[in-house]
């Protein structure tokens, strides 16, 4: 595909979604049902032509998992979409309403973005999902997956495209990049003219790129390096329990648990507890937490500063609430942050103070998640402050615009 | 001022942001109120080191008298101040709670963005203003003026750093870069570290500028190619008023019109009297306008791109409201666009399909302005979709906080 094959390209997308954004709230639950079951139906043919990218797939890693579909995840997938479809429709609502001293009538109305890229790695089930969100926002979804579920994404596209033109609508709402270069990478990340938002989802060498090459308005989905501090007042079985869901439920993900920050008056009967209770878990602690886990391995700065994703957790004791906040402040991320405790006025000081996409108080980190706080589903979660933080739902795919009426009001 | 020493005082803007984010709502407008009083009492002080900045300036153009100072200009600041300081608090605000099916309490909370980086031109009344909406919003200003105002700004700054002491706060929360070399502006829009959020404010090489070297999130005040669509069935005297009012009122500024759309039906009576009432002002129009206006001058291809930011109006007459909304969407930069119409089903019409920040209904576009708007002020118009579209007032120098509270909850 060449660069003006791909500005070709987004100029039909970028009319589609000016159709999409005009389309009924019925219109576009209807195409969402459409493609839900049509991927049931259709669910042989797709794990099929999923299989050939499989075989075709010599990348070492966790990256076969994820582009391999199964059926339960074909019908999780058309699940997730029959969710987004009966989530309220994000469109129209008037946000606030004021008359001013001249009379003007002034509100601000809901309305599409326009056009959603995103660009993501193996996993087809992305595809699915965000072009669910984007079309029930009334935004067109540009998507730039990732060559080697080429064929798997290009099957779940046309299903798309068929049920866009069922409703009449252009089925270039729904459009996937041809070729997977970093030459066209590059150029996607620059149509200024095109797309209203990028989202990319990906590792570090992917945020680097969009930091590098992105000319267009982005929101990233960063990383998640999370902790949880245990107050000296925490319940300790809720702390134990909650310690372990946040490491282990899921640990490959951004909103797991990376750090746990321990109160000295609490150590010595929290942190003992804490590793019977997840002996799967390798402990990395600094001097504190070694006096009271002699098996812990010796924490090093760097193991601070990253996110394992995987069963490891960096443990260390501190003295006061506000040490744990300033260790959130420097190692932190800006995705969840945590803190277990019974002392309400440090619930309160650990919400107001530290500097997050979510703070979390006595629950899991693993909560910070778009269905999990009611959203029906998520593009991405932004550890970035501008437009969207934290996980980003239909609303977060819509703006506002400013209208103002009058009766010949000069100034 | 070399990188180093760049990134060194960003540091410091960094930790006062923390600082400011704390603040009552008491202290931060108490600072405002204070500058205020200190830029009128130093008034004299201030226009003779602007006289020396002005002496200075051999660039031609409008740029002199953007960078001159005048007591009335002093006052002007001094009053924009006590308005910002006078708006309600936009801090702390709860924007929606819900609670889940497990128990989990769910709220967002309205807190700021950090800190502000704005990128400006000669006019040092922008110093003063963005300083203030970024402290009342519990922001740092972290700003980069020209070098021709460099004196000037240095001392409406020094006057921030009093106030910010007097509070108790530190001075860093407003800061200006200590030099303006081309070399320390493209490292300025790289502070990833520093910068939650970049604001142009300056013309077409400005935001080449920024779409080049910006690696921070930003907000682009972009220009405005305003149209006004005058519908068949428009109020005569009202159009013509309202036109004539929306060019000629501040023709130099981003929400004047550039371009009048008149509907074929009502162009007969429209355009004669459009041009009596505005003789001052060169038409440019298509082969129809001139039709009835012979004196016109041809329209070319360029004048319905460009923004004359002058008394130059672009003229086309159009058969239809879908004609209008088609050269709005060809044409239009997303600023303001309005229709003059008493036919209730074109002005939704137009409301609902034009896409931009600001769509106007029987009013001069010149009322898209944060003041106007009721925002206390405005630290840019965003043309762009993400964040924040319009103008830009102390909410949207806020972001919303997830807040979870929960009793133990696993997931």
């Amino acid at each position: 595909m060449s660069i003006g094959a791909l500005e070709a390209q987004g100029r039909e997308v970028r009319e589609a979604a000016t159709a999409l954004g005009q389309a009924s709230d019925e219109a576009r639950r209807a195409v969402l049902l459409h493609v839900a079951d049509r991927l049931e139906e259709s669910s042989d043919e797709l794990l099929a032509i999923n299989a050939d990218d499989v075989v075709a797939y010599d990348e070492p890693g966790a990256g076969v998992d994820r582009l391999t579909l199964t059926s339960a995840r074909v019908n999780a997938m058309a699940d997730a979409l029959r969710e987004i479809a009966n989530h309220p429709d994000p469109l129209f609502e008037v946000v606030d309403q004021s008359v001013r001293p001249n009379g003007l009538r002034i509100e601000r109305l809901r309305v599409p973005l326009g056009v959603i890229g995103v660009v993501y790695e193996n996993r087809p089930n992305v595809t699915s999902d965000v072009a669910g969100l984007c079309v029930r926002s009334g935004n067109a979804a540009y998507l730039r997956g990732s060559s080697t579920a080429f064929a798997t994404n290009q099957f779940i596209v046309s299903l798309w495209h068929e049920a866009l033109e069922k409703e009449g609508l252009p089925a270039a709402g729904v459009s996937l990049v041809q070729d997977s270069s970093h030459e066209t990478a590059a150029a996607f990340m620059q149509l200024t003219d095109v797309l209203d938002c990028l989202i990319p989802r990906g590792g570090p060498s992917l945020i680097a790129a969009m930091r590098e090459h992105a000319r267009v308005p982005y929101v990233l989905d960063g990383d998640g390096n999370c902790h949880v501090f245990v107050d000296a007042s925490a319940d300790l079985d809720n702390a134990v329990a909650i310690v372990r869901n946040a490491k282990t439920s899921r640990p490959g993900v951004c909103n797991a648990a990376e750090t746990v920050l321990v109160h000295r008056m609490i150590a010595a009967d929290f942190l003992p507890a804490l590793s019977a209770a997840m002996p799967e878990v390798e402990l990395r602690g600094d001097d504190a937490t070694r006096q009271y886990l002699p098996n812990a391995t010796p924490a090093s700065e760097e193991d601070y500063q990253r996110e394992f994703l995987d069963l490891i957790l960096a443990v260390k004791v501190v003295d006061s609430l506000d040490e744990a906040i300033a260790h959130v402040a420097r190692y932190g991320t800006g995705h969840s942050e945590a803190i277990l405790t019974t002392d309400q006025a440090n619930a309160e000081a650990w919400v107001k103070r530290v500097d997050a996409a979510a703070v979390v108080v006595n629950a899991s980190t693993r909560f910070v998640d778009g269905g999990e706080l009611g959203l029906g589903g998520e593009v991405g979660i932004s550890t970035q402050k501008l437009h969207a933080r934290g996980p980003m739902g239909l609303r977060e795919l819509t703006c506002l615009k400013w209208v103002v009426r009058g009766e010949g009001q000069i100034r």
